[in-house]
């Protein structure tokens, strides 16, 4: 398969230069390069000093040796130094990371060196980012083309949410993904911590919480304090989250007083929404609570503190007595009153140790202090209207990275788009940013950074770029540059892909499952747990698992179909003809795996539907042969195999186009 | 490109079901297959215990997930436990693991379970290694095919000697090499730990070893003990070396009254022997010796302690009117009688810290101890030499994975080939084995795996296997197989190759130049160093780099040619016809890749041998056709950008058949 550079013609002539992602606030085309040997000096720091600039600088020597294979110069006057980054430093952040802290920065590449200022360390690491980036290798060699950029976030909140419960996810995993926020500039790392399925960190006040309801697999809190430092030295807040009083049934394990109906417990194994939730009406559960939150809010520095909130069906009250008695005689009318009463009290305790209190909408209710954050996850409706309250919130809804969207589909939402378009300018302040969420049900340590990156990269830009930022083609143009530069970064997400491949092979040839997972996708929404049982054994080694929801081979190939371009249709026949002829080839490897056996139809249909490509490409058809091959299509875009045939579309237009040729 | 699984007919047929590598002594097929799933209980522990095997338990476990994609089962009862591994040990091992420790093991697998016995831990680790070999994917699942095999090794010392002075290797990078070592039965890593270019390790009693020849660049004492217990876990000894007299001029940096012509000395920043070396003449010296290897042999509990001893060219005795006043003195003649009292020096230090001393050739002296270890670096004519004079050795010429020679080359050499041939049973036990050489003068981390793997596995067979497992095809069948599996252990040589091509398509197309890569391969010998100036600072970024000496592509292609068969007359066109046509795509990436320009030659110089085969292909041509297309693959096979073409003695086997057709 031949590749070809795509040529996008619709991207503003200041951003065609560059491979930054987020796009920077204002970008000043310069003149010249600035050449990146090894006389290069690297980094001088000036102004305030600290010991994570000194790490953030030896990072960065790092990570432009690894992006560009050169090695580093230890100074000892062998060599003769070069040009170098220059940093100039005004003063010191906060001590403990806050929202809305000033990570601007301004940074000016020339041929003579470079030069970064910031007013803290926040705008340095950000600019450095930007730095590396700009490296990149031209017929002259490495260097950085001129430029002076002028930074700053557009919104103060850009974060990841990780779900180390439904699968846990170790150490390394987790350092890894902060690893990546760091190159994108994100900012807050949301530790989704407890689960029906999991209680993933060590808690010395209640041990049974970790002992009995985590496998083994929870984060000490010696790993925690790591993980925090790790953070802080990117740029990063950690916020934890524990979900109450719903999602709590690995809780219960231990304690199942906690729980509003008798135990005993066990982890949960499977996925979705259980009965299990905590009793509100119990005086102990507050106390309990207290002294956890007290434990955790001493542990992590941040001024935020989550308490979920989310999905609690009710079913553990209403079928306890004493539950319905405590309501009738406290006047509280509904569930949705009883965990709303459950919520205050919570929040009294948060804080109470100093913290503020975020949830999910459930959470929001009319009485709630204006301190409290909401992270929607139902839409854009709720965060308005929490805005609307003086209740400020982020958004979540649309940046699900576990129900299989394109990176188009998550960069066309906007934390300010929706409802919150009718906001006042007051009102819209309190929309402070947005978080993508990863969910594991379907991730496992393998898959992480296949399903976190690069979309991730996509959702940071939305957050931290100009709202007028949104031509997807040069995003996707963008996003390939940054896919790769997080590989040299130590992510994993093109090096594990090729392995899962390479195990559905077993031993086999590998290039006709590359040919047939280029132009699948998975299916979207909820449709996987929808489409068979699933729980937390399941092996997670099938198409469907390494299939990525953007595919550059159909983006180039719709490309191509939609540029009706007569050169182009060698490579155009060159595609289908690859796809209709694929399942010979894929016959050897079915034969020996057992994994490939479920995409033998989906293999056949790729075949069938390119196979009309290419007489669709041969002249005009009339009507009944394209009301025929329409009706193929119509059938072959049926998910199989918990996969849909994202080059279908494409393929469509060409049998569309052949009646009217 | 579409890849056919080769055939290989000459293999053992008992083989043949089996992608074990190093194939073990003795291997008797059975019935069936033991299913390996979700339910698949793992590993039960029988006999004598201890936490070592506990943790191979656990690191089985999770690397047959890894292989497998199937989560590892917490055994909650949730799952009903199917089959398992069932292990029973004997007795434990020695304290320190010696030479000539019992390796055995006896592994049974039936579609009911599978068992492995073993007198002692080292059998249970090597044992486990098989099994995880065995486990593999059909059309009826994962799992593992029927078989009894009772192994030891032929060999007592397999190992591989790692170079982390002249480029720096962090502890990653040393522990993740161990993983390999232990996956394919290795049982020595031998430590190149000082050298001109660095002093790589921490002496609390000589600071300025590491403080002033490191470049900050060494192992703390709490590292190297963490490193001698993960090789312990994995039952690899741990052995030093501290080359000496000569290739010391990092030591000198810190401690210049060592040497023998007066400083300052600087960290040597070039590649090559050089003229500092030890004083041999002053007591001084011998305290310092004394002093640090006491140090050291406390730290490394094994038995063996390497002082190099290797290329003093003596122009610094030659030199210092002292020393030749001393040597007059002492009625020694020349450099070799110095040296060799100096060796004799050492030795009575090393043995005096109750260790037995290794060296290289050099250090073998009539009146050598036949305690000492003589590690052949010349050849195995020394070696044999060595053993008629009751002295033990190891070879490690024809297994300098720096060299850039194929798998095949070094799966020739035997330890006991050559001049050994010749010796006496009893002299021949004195030859215990071999050890694999990892110079870093062309090797970065990033490099590292691409260097040691594959071809590592396949000079293991040679010191595990029976003598006569030599067939060369099937070796790389099974190399291919070991390849995989060592990815999934983390090992980077298939991931590493992918991004350094990515780097060298600078962002443009990479298919064009993972084509040429696949069929170039490395100089060998020393050329590399001949072909230009390198120093420690030299990118180590461009196609030499990332170049195999193994193609697989060529192989296949060789093998196509070989058989002549008309069926695979396609095949062999489809692929000619690739190679012809490359230039013209790899134009536009060679347009912004300064790193690929000196690799246009070699591109050309394909495609015109590629467009030659073609034309033999097309039928018979006369003799003056023959001679110019000879002429054209006498031109094409030199040297270019230091690569060779490796496709050309298979496309030359075309064009001499077309004058015979």
């Amino acid at each position: 398969m031949m590749s070809k550079a795509p040529i996008f013609l619709m991207a503003p002539l200041a951003l065609m230069a560059y491979d930054l992602m987020p796009v920077p606030a204002k970008i000043q085309p310069g003149a010249g390069r600035l050449r990146i040997d090894r006389n290069f000096a690297f980094v001088q720091l000036n102004g305030y000093r600290e010991a994570r600039l000194e790490a953030a600088a030896a990072r960065l020597v790092e990570q432009v040796a690894r992006k560009t294979g050169i090695p580093m110069n230890p100074g000892d006057g062998v060599q003769a130094p070069g040009a170098s980054l220059v940093v100039y430093c005004d003063h010191g952040s906060a001590p403990v990371q806050a929202v809305g802290e000033d990570e601007s920065y301004r940074l000016t590449v020339t041929p003579a060196g470079a030069r970064l200022d910031a007013p803290n360390p926040l705008g340095v690491l950000r600019g450095m980012q930007t730095f590396l980036q700009l490296v990149d290798l031209d017929a002259s060699g490495f260097g950085a083309t001129a430029v002076t950029i002028e930074d700053r976030p557009r919104f103060p909140w850009r974060g990841l949410m990780l779900d180390v419960a439904r699968h846990w996810m170790p150490l390394a995993d987790v350092k890894r993904t902060l690893d990546g926020m760091a190159a994108v500039k994100l900012n807050v790392f949301h530790w989704h911590l407890s689960e029906n399925q999991g209680f993933r960190i060590e808690s010395k006040v209640f041990p049974k919480l970790q002992e009995m309801g985590s496998d083994g697999h929870y984060y000490t809190q010696d790993q925690v304090r790591d993980v925090i430092a790790y953070a802080r030295d990117r740029g990063i807040r950690v916020i934890p989250e524990f979900d109450m009083p719903g999602h709590a049934t690995a809780w219960f394990v231990g304690y199942p007083e906690l729980a509003s109906a008798p135990g005993p417990y066990r982890i949960e194994r499977h996925w979705g929404v259980f009965d299990p939730a905590m009793d509100p009406t119990r005086e102990e559960t507050y106390q309990f609570l207290d002294a956890f939150i007290g434990e955790m809010a001493a542990l992590f520095p941040d001024e935020y503190f989550h308490i979920g909130g989310d999905e609690v069906n009710g079913k553990q009250w209403d079928a306890n007595p004493r539950i319905q008695e405590f309501m009738r005689a406290h006047g509280i009318r509904n569930n949705a009153e009883l965990q709303a009463y459950f919520t205050r009290r919570v929040e009294g305790i948060v804080e109470k140790h100093g913290k503020k209190m975020i949830g999910w909408d459930e959470v929001l209710t009319q009485d709630m202090p204006h301190s409290v954050l909401v992270q929607s996850w139902r839409g854009p409706t709720a965060l308005a209207e929490a805005a609307r309250q003086g209740v400020s919130g982020i958004l979540s809804n649309g940046y699900y990275l576990d129900l299989g969207y394109s990176a188009a589909h998550h960069y066309a939402v906007d934390p300010l788009g929706g409802a919150a378009v009718n906001l006042t300018a007051e009102q819209r302040q309190r929309v402070l940013g947005g978080e993508a969420c990863m969910w594991s049900e379907f991730v496992t340590p393998e898959l992480l950074d296949i399903r976190v990156w690069p979309r991730m990269a996509a959702i940071a830009e939305r957050f931290w770029s100009p709202e007028n930022v949104t031509d997807v083609a040069d995003m996707y143009r963008r996003l390939e540059a940054v896919s790769r530069d997080l590989e040299w970064l130590g992510l994993t997400h093109v090096s594990e892909y090729q392995k899962m491949l390479e195990r559905l092979a077993g031993g086999g040839p590998v290039a006709p499952v590359r040919t047939l997972a280029a132009v699948v996708e998975p299916v979207k929404d909820y449709a996987r747990e929808e489409a068979r049982p699933y729980d937390a054994f399941s092996p997670l080694n099938r198409l469907i698992d390494a299939a990525r929801p953007d595919s550059e081979t159909v983006r180039r190939f719709a490309a191509l179909v939609d540029r009706k371009s007569p050169e182009d249709l060698p490579q155009i026949r060159e595609w289908l003809t690859l796809w209709r002829d694929n399942p010979a080839r894929l016959a050897a490897v079915l034969a020996h795996s057992a994994l490939l056996a479920e995409d033998a139809a989906v293999s056949k249909n790729l075949s069938a539907i390119a196979d009309a490509g290419l007489q669709a490409l041969d002249g005009k058809h009339d009507r009944a042969w394209i009301a025929e091959k329409l009706a193929l299509l119509d059938r072959a875009r049926q998910p199989q195999a918990e996969l849909l045939l994202s080059v279908e579309p494409a393929i469509r237009k060409l049998i569309e186009a052949a009646g009217n040729n």
